[in-house]
């Protein structure tokens, strides 16, 4: 196939939501971020350098890679330094009514605006076997590229669902425990942490919402040290979610 | 005082290392940064819109807020959105010979590269009560201005002291134990965390290079979930010092 003009502009304009909606298409771009999401998604295109071709001849062939010059890929790129590859995958099918097992631990994000924030958080989920996230609807987009960027691949391995939290929230609320980490909670050390539930994370400047905070039925707080340190800084929304995270993992890990 | 072209000019300047480095000044940009920050530095200028001043009476005045329209500090600004306060403080005395106490616990950085990491790790030590960092001489430097941002004023709390680390933790681990984690560290969970000692992050892309690791002589690791999960991924270096530092403060709190 031959990278025309209009290709690259399609792929060049995935980095504005408008447009991955249209086309329900988004980009993943480079090495690391393109490999360990090949197969993740459905795949449109891949497009690389001769020279990545050429050292990944197996992955190139498998999924069709298309050669690119440099120049194609810097036109193409969201990237202030473009990488060897770009992949634009198909966006899944959506749903916005999660279906829950009541043995699973599940995080919910209230409003999360920075990108670089939900892709680290998706990272932890991946880590810690976290496979469902939900997100309020006016959470940044998942399919955003520098969201994409930031999971290194973790995006293909943990399903993100888009929904109205609050109802959903206080639907799931009345048969699992709801957990927020709040300044005047609990000592999360010194506080049952069950296996299962969901786990919300509230937005970067103003924490849970009220409405979806009403069905928050466990209040956490993870103590600075010492213990009666001020607390005017809190921390930021990825590292509490790293934090809280590892803990209930640690606590039911025997 | 009036704002003339050469002070937007060298205010601008300041983003750039070199001039940071010969100038002897650095930027704080935002009301929370800089009202965290003000106090913690020698303030050189202080800018800020009228109306900024005028809903901080008591600060400006105390500080000497210098007036400024929006057009100037777009043209000193760092950020895309300029906020309506800068501050210029001139760097501190820098010692690269640490001085610590045996009841510490201190973080090593070896290279860094990242701002918003730096940032963010500052945070943590700030949050967990570490006073020092040490960092090695290739570590993106504490007065890049998206550091800075990335502290929250916490840059103002901690500090950070820029060395030779592989030759001061050569020396230092005679005398206190030098945590790292590794991926084929022990399960951090089943392992003897002391109150003291330092705990070393290592770069984004490589770990902790061999020189440095010859000095770490207690090798830690963050389990995923399941335990037997593949570990192809690894968590980003300010999530693991989140996890890390907790755990240290969670171990040594009763």
């Amino acid at each position: 196939m031959e990278i025309t003009n209009s290709i690259r502009k399609l792929v060049k304009s995935l980095g504005d939501s408008r447009h991955r909606n249209e086309q329900r298409l988004f980009v993943a771009e480079g090495e690391k971020c393109v490999t360990e999401t090949l197969g993740a998604f459905k795949l449109k295109y891949l497009f690389a350098t001769r020279r990545w071709i050429e050292e990944n001849q197996g992955v190139a062939k498998r999924f069709g890679a298309v050669a690119a010059t440099s120049d194609d890929i810097s036109r193409m790129s969201q990237l202030k330094a473009p990488r060897p590859v770009i992949a634009v995958y198909e966006m899944p099918e959506e749903t916005n009514r999660p279906e829950l097992s009541n043995n699973q631990l599940v995080l919910a994000l209230d409003r999360i605006q920075d990108p670089g924030n939900l892709g680290t958080i998706i990272r932890i989920a991946d880590w810690f076997g976290i496979k469902t996230i939900l997100a309020s609807e006016d959470t940044v987009d998942r399919f955003n590229p520098k969201v994409v960027q930031a999971t290194m691949g973790a995006i293909g391995r943990v399903s993100i669902i888009y929904c109205d939290l609050s109802s959903t929230l206080a639907e799931l609320s009345e048969s699992m425990p709801v957990y927020g980490t709040f300044l005047d909670g609990d000592d999360i050390y010194h506080t049952d942490l069950t296996g299962n539930g969901i786990i919300v994370m509230g937005n970067e400047g103003n924490g849970i919402s009220d409405q979806v905070s009403s069905s928050v039925n466990r209040r956490l707080f993870i103590p600075p040290y010492p213990a009666d340190a001020s607390t005017v800084e809190s921390l930021n929304v990825s590292m509490a979610t790293a934090i809280t995270v590892a803990e209930f993992r640690r606590r039911n890990s025997r």
